[in-house]
């Protein structure tokens, strides 16, 4: 069994595999099962998740839930089940949890009750299964809830969205597009992201902003294909992104805050101005949020919706695999680089 | 008949007697009685609200709605009707309406169903027609509105509220309190406000804002009165307040923007740095409102909630009456140097 350790905490500047620990220890199959208390399951990892947020996490002091160097870091992984004395698993059963990322977990009926694990549907198989990271699992209840709850889009309004070929930002505007009808604009680097989020999401228009110097030559490169501005931004990036999106901003527009990834690898997070008083007179909102309440179950219908949108081919998923436990630093690193293109999946 | 016009923008500063002109008119009621064309109805007002908002549209091109040199103010009135062949209204029917601050208005079926004019409950007589103006009017449903639907406070939750003395933010600290039990703090300018504001509006802890000397002094003094933090924030005035509450807000914490006055007499209005980062953490939201959409029954149901809370003592109504419609300017003054408690009324 292989787990992921962070070395120590790193405050600023790219994390690299000379940051992570790969630990190798014995695991007795038969002897584990043997031993089984009851209402007890055992998780065999097929894929590992690497996500931006883990960024903060990796800064002492930075965040509510920092990791603790030395120990296995938490995560999101999917895969099966391989025995089980609990009767709501069986063996074979596929699952996407929020775990310390190693690559056989064995829970006891009250550590499950305390965990984030959840059943992946019928459609999953040992093929698909980084479904149970990506659309079906924390990308996708990103997507999902931020846009339908968060931004609540009316039919036809324009969205723009950041990181638009990154895992969540493509999920957003092929939701737009399929269920609401949206004029979707995203921002992505580099042209054949643009190609990608045009040609395969479906996006109406894509900027690439390595092509870009300035918030005020984003506000241009906005207004060529927005003249009437933006109904809504869900913010993946935050900085020039954020500062453009807040001036083309319309009446009752919405930013639906879900990342700050250009300030992930600097020490201190960026304050971003806002006028108030233009928040008035527009009547727009700004929020930030989590997951979790659509990933658990909180709000909306997550986990009945998301299996449907994919089977009608409402959302296409677009992964970027990297073999091995002992790839994850890289994969995390890529996140970070423009390395990838839609989900990351780690296959352990 | 009398009316009340704006001479000229005025960019910066208090706004005086000399900025506004009262334009006396000959009225022969007999003859508008004689020419009164079907479905139109004449209003006689009785008081003329003075509002802080009114302070921005007296800046060209500051606001999407600015007044016009010369034109009559449009604003917000209340009164009776005094002639009518319109089905909808009778003679002796009380109404609040948002129109040109004239004595007497003659309104067309047409104009009638193009302006914002609605009927006032049976509670209503001339002695307490000035609730058309304030509590069953703007600053009503300014403060429903913003509280109920906006905020959405939970049962016990604390909130902060600045101008606290003033038509809207009593109210919601009194709507706060008696529907929801809330924790309300509020903060005002001098010892004689903040007792109001304790004793009668029975708000628990208020902040005399005049001896604080800065933000830190300001969250210090909140700090103090509300160890863990805030869950929403009812803004008024802007700035140090502002600043102050987004520090002390708490996860899942609400600010509703309405107001800036702090900024209403300057050129510029300020803008404020937030953290976007803080906001996905902390699962945050900040909201800009007008009010119109409850003064319109777009949302909620304001003009059958609020006379109830009136009647079943929910909320106490607080005035400071100017007598006249001369006066007008002086009440319009009021609102920025501190010279009154609730609602500004002028009689005319």
């Amino acid at each position: 069994v292989k787990s992921i350790r962070l070395l120590d905490y790193v405050p600023e500047g790219l994390p690299g595999p000379e940051h992570f620990d790969i630990v190798t220890e014995i695991f007795n199959f038969e002897e584990s099962l043997v031993n089984l208390t009851p209402d007890s399951v055992i998780f065999r990892a097929q894929v590992f998740s690497a996500d931006p947020y883990l960024r903060n996490r990796m800064k002492a002091g930075r965040h509510l839930d920092p990791l603790i160097p030395g120990e296995i870091i938490k995560g999101y992984t999917a895969g099966v089940v391989i025995a089980s004395k609990n009767d709501k698993w069986q063996v074979g059963d596929y699952y996407g949890a929020n775990l310390p990322l190693k690559t056989i977990t064995i829970l006891s009926g009250e550590a499950l009750s305390k965990s984030l694990v959840w059943k992946l549907p019928s459609i999953i198989n040992d093929l698909n299964i980084s479904y149970g990271i990506g659309v079906l699992g924390m990308p996708g209840s990103t997507a999902y809830g931020g846009l339908i709850d968060v931004l609540r889009p009316l039919q036809g309004e324009t969205i723009f969205i950041s990181a638009a070929a990154g895992a969540v930002g493509g999920l957003v505007g092929m939701l737009a597009k399929s269920l609401l009808n949206c004029r979707v604009i995203g921002s992505c680097g580099g042209e054949s992201k643009v190609n990608l989020v045009k040609e395969k999401f479906g996006f109406d228009h894509a900027i690439n902003y390595k092509n870009i110097g300035s918030k005020e030559e984003l506000i241009a490169a906005l207004r060529e294909v927005a003249p009437e501005g933006i109904d809504m931004y869900f913010d993946n990036v935050g900085g020039m992104h954020l500062e453009a999106a807040l001036e083309l901003l319309r009446v009752r527009g919405r930013i639906a805050i879900c990342g700050q990834i250009v300030d992930y690898n600097s020490k201190e997070m960026a304050n971003v101005p806002f006028s108030p008083w233009k928040m008035i007179y527009t009547q727009q909102r700004i929020e930030g949020f989590l997951c979790s309440d659509w990933l658990v179950g909180k709000k909306g219908n997550f986990h009945r919706d998301m299996p449907k949108f994919v089977i009608d081919g409402k959302v296409i998923v677009e992964e970027t695999v990297f073999e091995g436990i002992e790839s994850w630093p890289l994969g995390f690193q890529s996140l970070f680089t423009g390395g990838n293109t839609g989900k990351v999946v780690i296959r352990v």
